[in-house]
């Protein structure tokens, strides 16, 4: 379908939207914070206004339902507006002042003072399973665009007559916003994207998808004459550890809210949670009844997903020790898996065997100590959650997971990611290529940036956001080491 | 020699050491940050105590002089002390307080708080050229330690008995302190060194050194099964952009300080700047002779360095357009060759071609553009500098050379590099690997912390950075968007 309806872009438009891309990023990179701010606000404005459009186009292509896709638009564009209120708030220029200092303890300083700026060119590969929040204008465009840079976004196949329909409502928003031509353009076709990471305009990607996907990738920008950093959020199994007590005292309720989780979104979010690890001897079958686990879910996103899921389901089946406790092993119901912990140790790599789709794992295990033992084992991780009460010991098995995952939940689900200051959405490899970094929240603004250092240079040829006496009001800045507001 | 002093770790023993780092990391991670700022503040101390008998080692295998060499041990355990300094001001750590919040704008929040956490082992490539700031207890290794990880350290074959003597002052220091053995140890030898960026329990790797060598690390790193961060500080020719008024009101002063810092350090200086960009016309030959040009200089750092700068200079001198102002194309004084802007533009791989030694290459332009056409040729710089008046008008180089270089000076010389709050020390590719990142000031411990997130935690289960009423007085953290001090 895709071919049919939306040609490949060839390499030589390519070329030109990169081109395009980096003259609106020179044109652009300077311009107040509040002006950057007005555009953003506009594509959000745009998105809301085309809403019904927009969440129609998606249902026909995504399979996700009404309801889902509004409070996905939803998101969407909050996420713009906030990514923009913080560039506004001048938070990512990290602006650090050291005047210069003939007694420093090395020997005398210069007058040094350091800002972040934006990157140049930003990649953006759209993912399927979020077509808006993680797709044309989701969360990496808006923090690259937040950053100063310019986007070439390149169109997941999975829903391409939405990700053309966006893209002319973010155009036409930045156009009338008055931001420079190019400042966002999309791209299409495989093809399109290999060369999108290897163009040498490209600064800089942002990736969500598979684990194969992104480290081919990965693979590619390492191969760059120059190397560009590289923001992918790959898999993730996102365990969620039962403590004994809190399963003795409320299963039900975890096999519920598990499963609940587990199937939002046909099983297809990056955070699904795909191993629930309890305690033994429970009469799991009557428990997975009593949650409804048999109702029918919607179709997968596309065949390409249905078929990989398929096959991750099999070769999971086949492998030693595991059981089917409910579901078909189709797609139509969510499947429930089970094995115990001993298995799992003797075969680690189920730990870390993503199924993208309806099924999911029970591990159940009978000593002390195999919940700190499966932490171990794993490998890194976007989520791990616990489900413990007071009388839970746990604080042994909280410091292994601190060092598996970037977010760490306290009797909750994992597949709510909130956009807000304190998310972080990424982990240790394969969940992210770049642990250090999030790629939802306001904190994904800063990988779009790195800082420059000036030094001795005279007040009146510093950026205005570094001089001593023109800084906006309530601007915060390191000063000597001090962080202060400004012009208050 | 390197080989008869200090045996090659083998195999065996690197396992060993990477396994003791990651046990003492485990141990040492959730210390308080004063407790780790005494640490640091003891291997300080160690080296202070030992400065005489560290500072004749080096001579003896650097040849950089004792007073050279005994400022940059004072830069050293300075560095070490600031570090701490910061690490125990909670600085680094981030910290972020998003409370639950029913009207979130996207739908209800959940309590997420935020934190950095160390990654684990690092391994740390010694630079010869600074045995002691970039070298076995240098910046990579101070900002490592400061951020809660473990180090072990490659050792450089230019300095092996310095490199094992330093370790056993850091060693027995931190032992002292109170910290967990394996916290820090020393691997020497090329095989030890590409298994260290290999090994699966080291998680990040920061290295200062040449592009080639760096290159080769990055590759290896970028082909491990679980990808990790290279903090790589690799080549940089340091241009220095001297405008027309300021060539026209002090060309002796300009070109004199412009040999002086060539020449530091016998032109072994990673921001040693490599090219002189000035108005054609002045009497060239006779500037240099004023600016002592041909006095002697000290023997290279390596017989190995010095084949390959002999090398480079020889390729450069066989280019087509370059002429010999003075020098005999040897080690014992500075080289200085030059050539015209057209030459360069005609044939850019001139800019990027560093020779890492005393030698020099002198750019003349005869017209308006020039300087930023040569910008725009650039590769990724560690520095960039500006000789310029009032009556200059530079601000359009200033804009292209902000999107070259990590550090911009103004009439100054890039081979003092200040360690404070702003420093930027890192710069596009090949100066960096990892250009949002600095090697140098307090923002390096940065590179070795990443964050995770807590959603919904008691408070009783919460990092006591993180909950409502326990913080430590004067820590910052940002409290629902707003950055506040507590407990003040």
């Amino acid at each position: 379908m895709s071919q049919a309806t939306v040609p490949d872009t060839t390499v030589g438009e390519l070329n030109h939207r990169a081109e395009a891309a980096h003259q609106a990023y020179l044109a652009a990179r300077d311009v107040p914070p509040n002006e950057r701010k007005s555009w953003l606000y506009a594509i959000a404005d745009g998105l809301d206004a085309n809403s019904l459009e927009l969440i129609d186009l998606a249902d026909q292509e995504s399979h996700l339902g009404g309801t889902r896709l509004a409070g996905e638009l939803k998101r969407t564009s909050f996420q713009l507006r906030l990514l923009a209120d913080e560039a506004a708030s001048g938070e990512p220029l990290q602006l650090v002042i050291d005047h210069a200092d003939p007694d420093w303890g090395m020997g005398p300083r210069p007058d040094i003072r350091r800002m972040n700026v934006p990157f140049g060119v930003v990649g953006v590969f759209g993912a399927s399973n979020f077509p808006f929040a993680f797709s044309v204008i989701g969360g990496d465009s808006a923090a690259a665009l937040a950053a100063g840079c310019s986007v070439v976004h390149k169109a997941h196949e999975a829903h391409p007559r939405l990700a053309v329909r966006t893209a002319e409502i973010v155009i036409s928003a930045l156009d009338g916003a008055g931001a420079p031509a190019g400042l966002f353009s999309l791209v299409t076709g495989v093809d399109a994207g290999a060369e999108l990471v290897q163009h040498p305009l490209v600064q800089a990607v942002g990736f969500t998808g598979s684990t194969r996907g992104g480290r081919a990738l990965f693979n590619m920008i390492a191969d760059r004459p120059e190397p560009i950093p590289f923001y992918g959020e790959l898999g993730s199994t996102n365990p969620v550890f039962v403590a004994p007590v809190a399963w003795r005292q409320r299963p039900a309720e975890i096999i519920s809210g598990y499963l609940g989780s587990a199937a939002m979104g046909v099983g297809q979010f990056c955070t699904k949670p795909g191993l629930l690890i309890v305690p033994a001897g429970a009469d799991l079958p009557a428990l997975l009844a009593g949650a409804d686990v048999g109702r029918r879910l919607g179709q997968m996103l596309t065949q390409r997903l249905e078929d990989g899921f398929l096959t991750a389901l099999q070769e999971m089946r086949e492998r030693h020790g595991i059981s089917t406790l409910a579901g078909g092993a189709g797609t139509d119901e969510l499947t429930v898996l089970s094995t115990t912990a001993e298995n799992v140790l003797a075969e680690p790599e189920i730990l870390q065997q993503e199924m993208f789709g309806p099924a999911t794992l029970i591990i159940e295990y009978s000593r002390d100590g195999a919940l700190v033992d499966l932490a171990e084992a794993l490998d890194g991780q976007l989520t791990a959650t616990l489900q413990a009460d007071d009388d839970d010991d746990v604080d042994g098995l909280v410091r292994v997971l601190n060092r598996k995952a970037g977010r760490l939940l306290w009797n909750g689900w994992p597949t709510g990611v909130t956009v807000s200051y304190g998310q972080q959405h990424g982990g240790p490899y394969p969940a992210s290529t770049a642990s250090a970094t999030t790629s939802v929240g306001t904190a994904a603004i800063q990988r779009f940036l790195r800082p420059v250092a000036y030094q001795d240079f005279p007040q009146q040829r510093l950026p205005a956001f570094l001089r001593d006496d023109n800084p906006p009001p309530g601007l915060r800045r390191r000063v000597d080491g001090v962080w202060t507001e400004t012009g208050l």
